[in-house]
């Protein structure tokens, strides 16, 4: 896809914190969803240079810039990258890509990690885990040096709920039903549901951690991010939450009329 | 013991914020650890009532506060309990004493519960733990009316961590090393020391929830506890610590010279 829109693909790195369209003519097809996922990843990658050890993102976006690692390893174009897997599906794709492995334990140090997100707000905080991986997404992406984030225009809310859609919380399979009361009741005045996220039937979801996920929906702004952050983390029961705060360093957005860039 | 040294299980309730001494004369015999402990359960359990849920606490203390509420529900003397039990350990010695159980997902208001501390401060904080529980004992204490703290003189200190001994927290498998680091690091001014906990010969110990416990070693005072508390909740793979603050209502001390019962 980098090669049939090389036109929205600019190497162009903005300075400035704005927002800079990178492409000025428009599109010669309209793009699918996962399309637009694909130009950002390719355009992380940029980024990447030889000798890194790299944070590897997961889910359907990240998944296509561990793609492009891949492939510019086999074509020699990168070389020495040690991959950091935030998931176990993100380790057997890196594996079967052949890019060598480490973990935190023994490369508590990251140069750069690459990830998408579902949601990103004006101050590049973002929503993460809709996947089911927030947790080991958060340990790697806390630590490493840039994170760039790869979003299609679709993630792009007002602020962080805004899209209606789930805002994880990684929770310890004990009592759940009273963490997700508790979760429920801490943000009442937001108009928040509480739901178990399953997977199939009647089947909680699990995590690799194996703990299960609390989705939160949100009818209003739950106002201070920070606030909400620690409010969540004290309850005990929870073991992490889905918002990243003043993590991103970049955020690249693609969209029908090109590839934005911006940067902290 | 309760019928050993009855002169110890003063039937008193001060109602002031100050310590007392509810016994005045000195035992007759010295008493062993174990015995204290026994002292401070049974007083404790003088606050059930019939009809109450309850808090069933882990440890050596609170066995044999559980051991006591079983024993006057065998002798009638307490109805209608349902206890909420704080670890499969204490959810198995319940059981086996005939105690009605329930979980907080059922019973999500719990009337009092009783359990031991590892460390007790002035301002009735504390540090749990030790017995690996922490996450379920505060899952449970969390949302009681009333939590008894019952200690024998041993575990009373000027400061949290000012025993010397460990201050656990709950980490998830996945990278514990990173996890210990950052914990350390956290820590570095008060000379913290951080270690795997282990059972037997190089295996972790594994806690009810499937987690690992790093244990934190302090050469000083940690500081103000609620920041201390928020910058380890921070820490993605943390799912809980050991320090419960602002939690306990009651604590109730045995000592070689009689029980002391504090109420905040």
């Amino acid at each position: 896809m980098a090669v049939a829109f090389p036109h929205l693909i600019s190497a162009e790195k903005p300075s400035s914190m704005e927002t800079s369209l990178s492409s000025l003519s428009p599109p010669p097809v309209i793009l699918t969803q996962d399309e637009l996922k694909k130009i950002a990843a390719y355009k992380a990658v940029e980024f990447v240079e030889s000798g890194m050890v790299l944070g590897l993102g997961t889910g359907s976006t990240a998944k296509h810039a561990v793609d492009r690692i891949g492939e510019l390893l086999r074509q020699g174009k990168l070389k020495n990258i040690v991959g950091i897997p935030t998931s176990k599906k993100t380790h057997e794709q890196a594996v079967s890509l052949g890019i060598p492995l480490s973990d935190l334990d023994s490369c508590p140090v990251i140069d750069l990690a690459i990830d998408g997100a579902d949601e990103v707000d004006p101050y590049m905080n973002l929503v993460k885990g809709r996947g089911g991986s927030l947790l080991r997404e958060k340990m790697v992406e806390g630590v490493c040096k840039k994170f760039v984030v790869i979003v299609d225009e679709s993630k792009l809310v007002s602020h962080l709920g805004g899209s209606g859609l789930a805002m994880p919380v990684e929770v310890v399979p004990f009592c759940w039903k009273f963490t997700a009361k508790r979760l429920q009741d801490l943000f009442e005045d937001c108009g928040c549901v509480a739901k178990l996220r399953t997977a199939g039937e009647r089947q909680p979801f699990v995590t690799d951690n194996g703990n299960y996920i609390i989705d939160l929906y949100f009818k209003k702004d739950i106002g201070d991010l920070k606030v909400a952050s620690d409010n969540i983390l004290r309850l005990a029961g929870v073991v992490e939450h889905g918002m990243f705060l003043d993590m991103a360093t970049t955020v690249i957005v693609a969209g029908e009329l090109g590839v934005t860039i911006k940067h902290k």
